[in-house]
């Protein structure tokens, strides 16, 4: 049965049109690390629910990118997993929501702004292509950093033309903003957590984050659970270092750290204690660095975007093959923490003993 | 007789005298990829047609830069072709571009300032050898990457030495500083087109300009052109997104985008219509991103620079083997997009069928 | 007899105490690239000289470090040799530093605050294995990076969180800030090398800056000459171009300068008069850059650490072997100038005719 779905995915994948859908949502999926379209799909639902522009933008930006990899003859395994989509996900919703009037539910663009968001789109893909070249030989992803560069090399420069609308929010969205003496109080944690999660695909609607959530375990429960302890480890460190209530609440402290624990939490390491450890050094470390971030790009008024994460994965996976205490998985064999580990276990049973 | 003239520059290129001054010719023209002493010559006077100090600056850097390369017993065939020294040139025309009364024209700069210069120029010749180990195994070349690296540290500098005069120049030429409701009318574009050309070379006059792009031509007919086609299409893309009209007449949108449009259009890339489509694609960000640079670096009173076209095209070139739309061409076998286009048919001719 | 004074340096650094002890003060020495478990000891005397908060500080930043490549089963030669500690040393030195209310002497931090430098402590030594992957391949050392970068993610992040005292010192320690009327005195020279040197450890205590000099010189007097020639000339080349009187006795241009020729003089090339002048070379422009990193860092108001000299020494090593004039030693070989330049005479003895 196992694999008669194997089978069908695969024929799916390879319809001249379901082959695309597949592709795409694969794509939204990738977001998170979870290479599955039901995954992509759910996530794409919590959007909707929260704004059917922000559903349309990531569908908008996960085409052109995937487009963009096609054109260019890009390798056809890795547009199949929607490798190339996601940074082009990420850059359409970031531009969508950092120029519209209400961060919430976004505006709809002008034409102008759409073909502006269409060649951010389409850079990521260069971009992705660009930095996994780089990163090959130390086998570490390029994860989200297309979209980090290309998002704020493509912010700064809407400031500049009279012909974009920059929108009021064109700021980090930071700390400073509020009332540092407010309360912890409930809503303070299970909106916090359900926030960040949301916040990875700016969404500042604590249910879409855990419909996000949801989308998550369909795949692997391992990541679900690592996304929730980055988004609550991160909401205990902030709160521990006296961050303030509202930006707490509002997920802030949380959408990298989140990520973070997905990434090395299983998915690119192989999950033991002492990997797991790892995984809540990189949460707190990130925790502070999202903060970090926020000061160093102050001056010019830029969001922090998923930077941190990115920063701190990368400088915890660079080192890897230096630390013997660390079972590095290789990107291109990452599949799931519960897959990783099990054919890391098969290795080590067939060893000689 | 094409032979007879190739020995003839052969030995020319040995001789004793004629020998550096021809390395330095070619430096020059190196600037703009052209790998040909007449072409530097040509550019060379364009500069002294705008101002003696700008072209007696612009063979100071590129001298100084050469003979630190042979001091430290560089790669022989790297210095003859030029390549040690076009990074120096433009350094020198940068310190003295922005630290004079007036930009337009230069001024004879204090003896410490020299001293000043000349070390910046000998560090851009460390710094080409650095980043070339660095994009070596990718098949990228430095660019001008050196340049835009000392020359932004130098000039940083320059603000806390009592012994250096900063002039009030030290600022990003941001398109801030012009009228955003002026029309665009006719000189915009022409003007705009040869300002642009110039402004590679620091040079705020667009008949100096079009003076260079001869100087282009005469090596490569289709560099000359698409460093038109770069200038023109990124004034039409600032003009599009409501760029103000003073900053498009200045050429400042476009001397990045030219250079964008030389490197990837034929030089590193073979160029074909996809090719063709990259290079436009190249245009149009670099433009954007011009604007973007200039932004990130407004706090702390930078000008841009040749920075967007270097990030642009190291983005666009790190991932060229990924994309198998694209056909390479190695930075040690560039030479003209004619010459490579032809190289690449001939071998295509060859395989059998 | 040195053979047995090697044996029982050998069976000190396996004793279950002892060795540990071997380790941590190698760390401290490694900061001016002395692998010397005498000369980390000299140095630390001179911190507690200054005040034995820096000391305290000083131990526990190479302990935590230590200890982190320890639990990650990082590479045993390297941990031995203090490679992992003296950037935590660093980067804990440099927390209590600039979040005390008065400079000079430190304050004791807050618990939450010693939980940060931990963490930070740690993070150094994940970056370092990380930026050693990264030059691996160039033969290039990781020098300071690990503390300037860890260093600048964990000052930045301070002024986000209440349960942080940040003080009144987190903004560059610039020339700004002083009289530029005061004329150069004699003790603006003896005081400023020796502040020079300090300020490598944070000791604004120019005796503690000589006695560090001496725990250089027990293990490689070519070394002490070069600290105290780099401390020299950049108050030299500051003096000259009019810097600050005051920034200059305070050995503020001085400490990178320092590092920058202890690094170039005889460590990673042997000492011949072409890399002697290379050197010198390498003092003027660190002198210069010190003040350019601080522009760039002022409108976050962050220090400018040891950057000049990490990007300085990175931006002459890495092209090293393009360079004929040079002789690199790799880093695994590096020993002392003097030892170095031996092994090299050696070699060449040894070539045929």
């Amino acid at each position: 049965m196992a694999q008669s779905v194997k089978t069908l995915a695969a024929s799916l994948a390879d319809h001249p049109v379901l082959g695309p859908v597949d592709w795409l949502l694969r794509g939204i999926g990738q977001v998170v690390f979870q290479n599955n379209a039901l995954s992509g799909l759910i996530i794409l639902l919590a959007l909707f629910f929260n704004s059917w522009i922000y559903g349309v933008t990531c569908l908008f930006g996960v085409a052109i990118a995937t487009a963009m990899a096609v054109f260019l003859k890009a390798d056809r395994e890795l547009v199949r997993n929607g490798l190339f989509g996601f940074n082009g996900a990420l850059a359409a919703l970031a531009l969508v929501a950092f120029t519209s009037a209400d961060f919430r539910t976004g505006a709809v663009p002008s034409g102008l702004m759409m073909v502006y968001i269409a060649f951010a789109a389409a850079m990521t893909t260069v971009v992705f292509q660009a930095i996994a070249t780089l990163l090959g030989p130390h086998k570490v992803a390029a994860l989200t950093a297309p979209f980090v560069l290309t998002g704020w090399l493509f912010l700064f420069a809407v400031l500049k033309f009279e012909g974009l609308e920059a929108g009021p929010l064109i700021k980090p969205i930071s700390p400073d903003q509020f009332d540092a003496a407010a309360a912890y109080v409930l809503p303070t944690w299970y909106m916090g957590i359900g926030n960040a999660i949301g916040q990875i695909f700016f969404q500042d609607n604590w249910i879409s984050g855990y419909l996000i959530i949801i989308g998550i375990a369909v795949n692997s429960r391992v990541s679900a659970a690592m996304a929730l302890l980055g988004a609550a480890g991160a909401a205990l460190v902030a709160a521990l270092f006296g961050g303030p209530e509202g930006a707490i609440r509002d997920g802030l402290f949380g959408y990298n750290a989140a990520l973070t624990a997905i990434a090395l939490g299983g998915f690119f390491l192989v999950l033991t204690w002492r990997s797991f450890l790892y995984t809540l050094f990189g949460i707190v470390v990130t925790t502070w660095l999202w903060a970090s971030v926020a000061i160093f790009l102050k001056p010019i008024g830029m969001p922090v975007l998923t930077s941190a994460f990115v920063l701190v994965t990368w400088l915890m996976l660079l080192g890897q093959y230096g630390f013997r205490a660390l079972v590095p998985v290789p990107p291109a064999e990452a599949t799931t923490p519960e897959d990783n580990r099990q054919r890391h276990l098969k290795a080590m049973a067939k060893r000689p003993g």
